[in-house]
């Protein structure tokens, strides 16, 4: 799909696609301080759970640039500092501290005979390698959602876990595109996804610009969809898996499974293992971001609430591992229970 | 409330609060032609099962009036041509086509001593009837209900069947207003309900303007807040509901009410004896309004969508009658299984 890049970095300035502003253009916004890429993240300039990793490695790249007339010290200093800044832009998606960790840890082979420019090169190449590895992760959770799914399949998903949210093809969207390559023919309808409707504009907008079939529908419509038997699976992203399975994604995720397993649907996670946190014993332990309420209140930009009313806006729900059918990762399709196997994938090498 | 007015009639001239402005504006619209009617019950500024009720018996007292020059013959037929156009203005709201129903019934006693202005007063007094008895309809429907809550409690609800809804105090909304006026303590958490957010622009509203305690969530968050245990209940009007207690509602209902099932959540469906539907032996004959899929790619003019996505934009569902707590009409409290007990409520004199 020529041109619709979620994120390029080019010598210290990340370039972004604005996706606040999709689907009415493709504008494209270049940070060229960590302030600046922690803003574009919180402000979800950039977003998607393997996004916000890449562009915090990168923005550990800009930091490094910015500091190369400091002393080695001051510099790695600088670097974590900024680093602790940046995991706090989102508190939900274990990427971004995923991300943010691989490059500390790089950082921690320097040594005395470093100079500056070697310091941002360690650091490029780490980035680098985080955005090429998220691309083949992609492809592979892809194949892995493909083999689960019949010629002419209809798929549910929510939010939007596509290209625009990875430097790829997307986690639960690869499959599609997989798909058009080969001929296949699948069909997408996707939640709006309020209050953000990364479903209507990022979801709908991606897949139509690929040719992929897409009907839209509002987040309230999906129990008509299954119980009415118009979609023979749902899969959805996920911005962290605990080490029992149970998993935080956008909200409106868990009521999704929750009809789902009652009209017999399954619901499939696709899951690059960068997202999944055995640090977390179970989906009790993770952080729910709650978030303005004027993204309620108001739509694209236009009230549609008396002003002041009270509202609760959880960014994410959490989705209990026995309302999941599949957790599909790059290394291969888990099935529940997921504990045990979870755990088997970390210890076979990661 | 002072001066917040569903709708009014006066001498051929039908004013309603056109609800398509809330909540930014309180603007009224005058009808006085048959078309009007119909105009303003199919774009919704006049909305909720009992209030088009309500407007359509008083569109058939504005073709009367309009038809005063005619024939008693001619007169007749007139109006029975303008109740047959009526009852389509929308199609899943039994309660059109029950208001249309009853004055036409009472013309049936039409005989040839009856003047034009007779048979004006006819439909007139009817109309009037069917207005003050679904105020008085509310206030039962309220007292029942309140009698499934305890004090301090929160109740979830969907869509609007408020004070906007009917000409009284609303359906599923009445208690709040009952309990505001004995002082006793109902918290409200009002679903924003796309496509058209009534849920936000009129339930948020006419509550906030009551004084009563509400808090607004997306239609997405509803798992999130039953899941916690943030409601004891859930509340929905409905727009029909068969022989066999199969409801029809809003689009979103039914998502809500297999997730209130799932967590164990009473769901109760606020019904007026006028929105059952005995000729429908079960939902699957309640007939579904698709709407323009417009709606779901904007919102009050604002782009949310890539132009010309494909829609699927079901106006309702159909909850089935197992995942239904109980049916709470003017006439007293139904529980499960509904079919004898619905039955037996008609057969005691409708």
């Amino acid at each position: 799909m020529k041109g619709l890049l979620t994120l390029a970095y080019d010598n210290g300035t990340l370039t972004v696609l604005d996706q606040t502003r999709l689907p009415v253009e493709e504008a494209y916004v270049e940070l060229r301080t960590v302030r600046d890429v922690f803003r574009a993240i919180e402000t979800l300039q950039v977003r998607g759970a393997p996004a916000i990793g890449a562009a915090a490695a990168y923005g550990l790249a800009i930091s490094a640039r910015n500091r190369a007339d400091d002393d080695i010290e001051a510099m790695l200093e600088g670097i974590r500092s900024d680093a602790q800044y940046l995991v706090r832009a989102r508190p939900t998606a274990v990427n971004l501290r995923y991300a943010v960790e691989r490059v500390l840890d790089v950082l921690l082979s320097v040594t005395d005979s470093y100079a500056p420019s070697d310091i941002i090169a360690t650091i490029e190449i780490e980035a680098d390698a985080i955005q090429y590895e998220d691309a083949q992760t992609d492809r592979r959770i892809g194949e892995n959602l493909l083999s689960l799914l019949h010629n002419g399949a209809t798929v549910l998903t929510h939010c939007n876990a596509g290209m625009l949210a990875t430097t790829g093809c997307g986690t639960a969207l690869s499959p599609f595109y997989l798909a058009k390559e080969r001929g296949m023919e699948l069909h997408v309808i996707a939640d709006e996804t309020r209050p953000l409707l990364q479903g209507a504009r990022l979801t709908a907008y991606e897949l139509m610009r690929g040719g992929i079939d897409v009907t839209l529908i509002c987040d309230s419509m999906a129990a008509f969809v299954l119980s009415n038997g118009l979609a023979d699976a749902v899969i959805v992203g996920c911005d962290r898996v605990a080490a029992n399975g149970d998993t935080a994604n956008k909200i409106g995720t868990l009521g999704l499974a929750v009809i789902a397993k009652h009209y017999g649907v399954p619901l499939y996670v696709a899951a690059p293992t960068s997202t999944i946190d055995m640090r977390c014993a179970s989906g009790d332990s993770i952080p729910i971001e709650m978030r303005d309420g004027d993204e309620v209140r108001s739509f694209a930009g236009t009230q549609s609430a008396p002003a002041g009313v009270n509202v609760m806006n959880p960014a994410f729900d959490v989705t209990p591992n026995d309302l999941i059918s599949a957790i599909v990762t790059e290394r291969g399709i888990l099935l529940p229970p997921f504990g045990d196997k979870l755990q088997a994938l970390f210890q076979s090498g990661n």
